[in-house]
């Protein structure tokens, strides 16, 4: 396999190392990030989040950005990627917005039923005349089998359940999830490439999801701790001090409750550190009267988080090896070296002397 | 790092290969399995479970059997480990069937309190002059911490969130929790070499966990379906029928309520294939009445497992890697090769032309 094998579609990532993509963060992950990590030869996603009404102006805005850090478009798409949450997303604000500013890929994440993504693939297909390359996550094995034969996405998302903020209530973590994906894909002839998330913020992680079976890695809780992210400094603080990702971190649906969100398809949560919202719910307290305490922290700005904050520290189990704030260039650079330098060593363990 | 750096304290491990391990598992790894396991390079496990009651017989018998193999002892000591399940095992059992055959290592797990393995510790390194080696389980980077400060084991197993069977209900994957444990080693000093458990049933999960930081690696679920394991038919189809093992494997405490266990420390539960008992007890049955059903599906022999079935299907995430039975030897050196493969071919990816 080569070295970046998905260097052919995305020509500004780097050919000869592995590839590493800023996942879509809803409200975090903006046009700074999504410029940045593109620039940086990874492929940046924008966060389209569920409702697209901000989505054309954050567009625009990414590609006046990216004009002035002389990021080239490429085939006349923008560089970068877009994620929605599909469940609440509407399609005609998506290509109203891609209309104006296409991109080199959408990356689609929780609709309702797998098969409302058919419509979404072909009409973002039709839209840019295949320029626009479909990413859909997915995180069982009978999800990935079912888009690889309906939506035929071009490139399937693995998410596995070290990964923070929303994913599948039940699932594997990538240490099985993505062979068993890779074998039952190769059963059936179909050879899509897979991209691994939930619990890389290192090369020892990209090294594992690369030996698993991955063609690339997307970097989430990684990219909360960067610079170009938009995040409040008591979120950013929390990342950096929490540690012992398995147990500082729960999945749950209490998040969602205090902030109000419904619409999640029944079968997800999402995982986050353990903070006094989610104790106060797991000793009775009421969604009511939690979702008013929640209120109540968001007026205290970056004091609303911490050990026994109210405000939501979404993040992966991976929390506790993210001790420094760098910028995303940095970030997927020191992926790409680490990686590159641990299955070298690692394999050098073996080498016939 | 050398390619088994444990083959000194284990001297018929293979040398030039992965360390792999066969895990304890109750009642299902005896005398055959850990003869078989250690005679093909890797560790053996003969698990003794909570009630070490039979533990003189099953040591007597795989002295025996491992004469018969020709497995020498080793300084004395039979070339096997052996597994408790701390929160139950009595303490004195453990020395006496020890003093009659010692072993090469032991392996603690789950004891009430991880203060307990202190004079287990201590009381075995005793009686063998040292020869017995400890291994202790942990699943958190703190319980990680403390062990190595106390009880200095001479090997720590990390178990990530994919194990079947009993584990901490709330951990990480070994895909941050391995790294994380091994950046807190490091930093307080630490060198205690680390094995890897949960989610590993061939080469390229192999592989991960060394790149994540592993010295070698154990198998729980891959070794069900060997021909050594004591298991019935019933149990062992149903680890080669299910797939998706994500979504087909729950983490619940009804396995032990059903066969009446009970003693497991609060934060413990068991991951196994989602069964009839399961689904009953989610939609409220009571114990009792699940008990009863669970005694009744016993007296139906191999037909008490199965998709209807009540009868406890143990595995972890991997089952659905898991597809034919093999040899233990089998096992071992696929396992073995398949990880170097992977890990050259993974490196080579990147090798500069």
């Amino acid at each position: 396999m080569a070295a970046n094998p998905l260097h052919h579609d995305y020509p500004w990532t780097t050919e000869d190392a592995p590839l590493v993509v800023s996942a879509p963060m809803m409200k975090i992950t903006l046009a700074e990030a999504a410029i940045a990590a593109s620039a940086a030869g990874g492929i940046g996603f924008l966060a389209g989040g569920f409702d697209l009404t901000p989505l054309s102006k954050d567009l625009a805005k990414t590609a006046e950005i990216a004009q002035a850090h002389g990021l080239a478009l490429h085939q006349g798409v923008l560089p970068i990627g877009v994620g929605f949450q599909n469940w609440g997303s509407d399609l005609k604000l998506a290509l109203d917005a891609l209309a104006a500013h296409p991109v080199a890929a959408v990356w689609f994440f929780a609709p309702n039923q797998l098969a409302d993504l058919l419509d979404w693939s072909e009409q973002i297909r039709t839209a840019t005349g295949g320029k626009t390359k479909i990413w859909i996550q997915v995180g069982t094995v009978a999800e990935a089998i079912e888009v690889a034969r309906t939506s035929k996405p071009d490139v399937i998302v693995i998410q596995g359940s070290d990964a923070g903020g929303h994913g599948l209530a039940q699932r594997a973590s990538l240490m099985t999830l993505l062979p068993e994906v890779a074998d039952a894909l190769a059963k059936d002839g179909i050879r899509t490439p897979l991209i691994a998330a939930g619990g890389i913020v290192d090369g020892r992680g990209a090294a594992a999801a690369l030996s698993l079976g991955a063609t690339g890695v997307a970097l989430g809780t990684r990219i909360l701790a960067s610079q170009e992210a938009v995040i409040a400094k008591g979120y950013q603080d929390e990342v950096l001090r929490v540690t012992d990702g398995g147990t500082s971190t729960v999945t749950t649906t209490v998040y969602d409750s205090v902030r109000n969100i419904h619409g999640w398809p029944k079968c997800y949560n999402g995982r986050g550190v353990a903070n006094r919202s989610y104790l106060d719910a797991l000793h009775g307290m009421s969604d009511e009267e939690n979702q008013e305490l929640y209120k109540g922290a968001m007026k205290q700005g970056d004091a609303g988080w911490g050990p026994d904050g109210r405000m939501t520290t979404y993040a992966g189990t991976g929390i506790g090896l993210v001790s420094q704030v760098a910028s995303i260039a940095d970030i997927i650079h020191s992926v790409q070296q680490e990686a590159v330098q641990t299955l070298q060593s690692s394999a050098a363990r073996f080498a016939k002397s």
